[in-house]
């Protein structure tokens, strides 16, 4: 185990029919007047935005709205919520939505106490120091945003997608109700699946010895999020299976599952650059990455993905040759994958073969930086990975 | 899946040498004098008094101290910390030590905000609206204080012991460095594995259903204490297994193995009495109480002791007979306290078998309440439990 910081601030309210508390809520926070940030009208369709406002009126809350938060989250929009707090004086910034909303919100949140351009933080020029309090009324099971330190921005020119961690993001309080991921279409759940179960991933493949308790934590959630995928795909309703990958989303990224180990993220950068050039979304990118990354990585520690396969994925151990064991858990992985309506090839998924150098080579920025840290990748074996992507196992 | 609440706001800074930061970390949170809170001389002769005073003086943080906290802390003590906090301007409390320490800290933070008397906290007559930050150098991994929201102070006049429960008492911080533990005695240490394992357990005997998520994540942490536990038992400097200690006792009672299930801390409550009437260990206690609890409960749901002593503690399934299996988890549990060197029958606490009645009688406030969740308990239930202590299973 290596040393770390553990930092998880962020209060859950958990369950059915939070959101007709979220007026009285805020009003114990001590706040007034608050920013209501979302994407489209699909919360007005679904009644949420009633319950929400009826919530806040009855607490006497005022709000201000900003809507039209787009996946990927613009920068411009960004800039329009920080001019609106300031005008108006908004005390708190209330995301109802997923990852995109929570990132804006994030967003406004720091460049609210910040006197230059909000993207400098992006650019790594400046380092948020202060934030507007962000809360949350969860609406997808994925990004795992309500309680983490990531933010991710689109600048719209040029299309630059930029991520940053700090602390300070993290958001003040998350309103988490399974029922409202319900009506998610099956598609959307299934990439939600996809993305809760990387981030732990991403940091279970890991060089770091004898982390056996994060092991477990996390090997116990990615074995409950398959179980509860499998159930959500049969039953959109099912409460419990909702409720188990709603709070596993959280878990899986606000840093519990990656305590004293070295995380990898090599994947989601690979797949950063796939849905950069494609219009892909991000969970089903993953879908068809992650297996490729692993048949090109797996011969570094075979055990690891031995127990991944036996633990995880209740794969037969072989124990005069755990390869046999690492290469079945691929397998299972990427039929899980599949198993949920995942595109899990670079085919299934629409992406052409002919430009893997240059998804690569910006990657890899211009050949000049390596990424991962279970294996250290150059731009030849991103495309390799990329070309492995092609099959299934 | 019930509705719950999840809230663990303390900052952990875990790993080697982590105390010597203690200066520079009060300073970054903006604190310049504070109080040094700690128990014994053992400190001092462990050379940790020193690092930390040092640390602080680097860092320009004045500091006043005040020692003298003792196994079941006392409310004098607390209330001299508070005279001393509002006569110096104090703007933290800083507990280095273990769990007692750690709930002095809380009750002067408390204390000093409140008004009235502090007791009034302790007998429900107030509540705690706001404290002074409290921050933590654990010395022992057992009473997971360092992330939770309880204290428990002892009033002398009557040796009144009296707990609550408050999100505010949640510590700002915590250092966590396994190393401070490698020379605390074989018995002290054992008794922290099982007050670390108990908290889990309380949380996982519940009637609440579909919880896997939650049981999964406390059966792996409950296995990594137990391999932990025997490994630091033979090699008290073994450091990953001194960290997996001290990392499970904060997650064992930050509530997260408590997440939508309802607990049932009856066990807890029925070896209260015992240490409040014999000079025994809480860790002791619960090691000889809680075998007999499940002994005399495990008929009300012998799947789930069945799922303990399988999942935990690596016992063939009887799939025709679930009790045969639920029968050897429990012995199991008990061989493996009576291995770290813990007693498991009242003989073996020498605890005589003449105040079973009056006991029991403390516990329930004269035959007028009953305790625990999974099974309701009165007070000749208490009586059977105290007598089922006597035996090894």
């Amino acid at each position: 185990m290596i040393n770390f910081e553990y930092y998880a601030p962020t209060k859950v309210f958990f369950g059915k029919g939070r959101q007709h508390e979220i007026g009285s809520m805020i009003a114990e926070y001590g706040f007034h007047k608050i920013l209501l940030h979302y994407g489209s009208d699909r919360i007005k369709k679904s009644g949420l935005y009633d319950e929400v406002v009826q919530s806040l009126q009855k607490a006497d809350i005022e709000f201000v709205e900003l809507s039209g938060v787009v996946a990927n989250p613009r920068l411009s929009l960004v800039e329009e919520g920080i001019r609106i707090c300031r005008e108006q004086n908004i005390e708190l910034v209330l995301a109802v939505g997923g990852g995109s909303v929570i990132d804006s919100a994030k967003a406004i949140g720091c460049g609210y106490y910040y006197d230059g351009p909000v993207w400098d933080f992006f650019e790594a020029k400046a380092s948020p120091q202060k934030t507007l309090p962000v809360g949350v009324i969860l609406t997808i099971a994925a990004a795992g945003s309500e309680m983490s330190n990531s933010m991710v921005i689109t600048k719209e020119e040029g299309l630059v997608k930029r991520g940053i961690n700090n602390n300070i993001v993290r958001p003040l309080f998350a309103v988490l109700n399974p029922e409202l991921t319900y009506t998610l279409p099956p598609y959307q759940t299934a990439c939600g699946i996809v993305d809760i179960l990387m981030h732990t991933i991403e940091r279970y493949f890991t060089n770091v010895k004898d982390v056996e308790l994060t092991d477990l934590l996390a090997e116990g959630l990615m074995k409950s999020v398959i179980e509860a995928g499998k159930r959500v795909m049969r039953d959109p309703y099912d409460y419990e299976a909702r409720a188990t990958l709603m709070w596993a989303s959280s878990l899986s990224h606000n840093d519990l599952t990656g305590a004293g180990r070295q995380s990898d993220f090599a994947s989601h950068k690979i797949e950063l650059e796939l849905s950069g050039m494609y219009d892909v979304a991000h969970g089903a990118g993953l879908a068809v990455i992650f297996p490729a990354w692993a048949q090109y990585v797996y011969q570094h520690n075979p055990s690891l993905f031995a127990q991944f396969a036996v633990r995880v994925f209740h794969c037969p151990m072989n124990y005069t040759n755990p390869i046999k064991s690492a290469q079945a858990g691929i397998r299972q992985c990427q039929e899980f994958f599949s198993s949920l309506g995942m595109p899990v090839t670079m085919a299934e998924l629409g992406v052409p073969n002919d430009k893997y150098e240059e998804m690569a080579d910006k990657c890899t920025w211009g050949n000049t930086r390596k990424i991962g840290n279970f294996v250290e990748l150059d731009k030849n074996d991103i495309i390799e990975i990329y070309k492995l992507a092609e099959k299934r196992y």
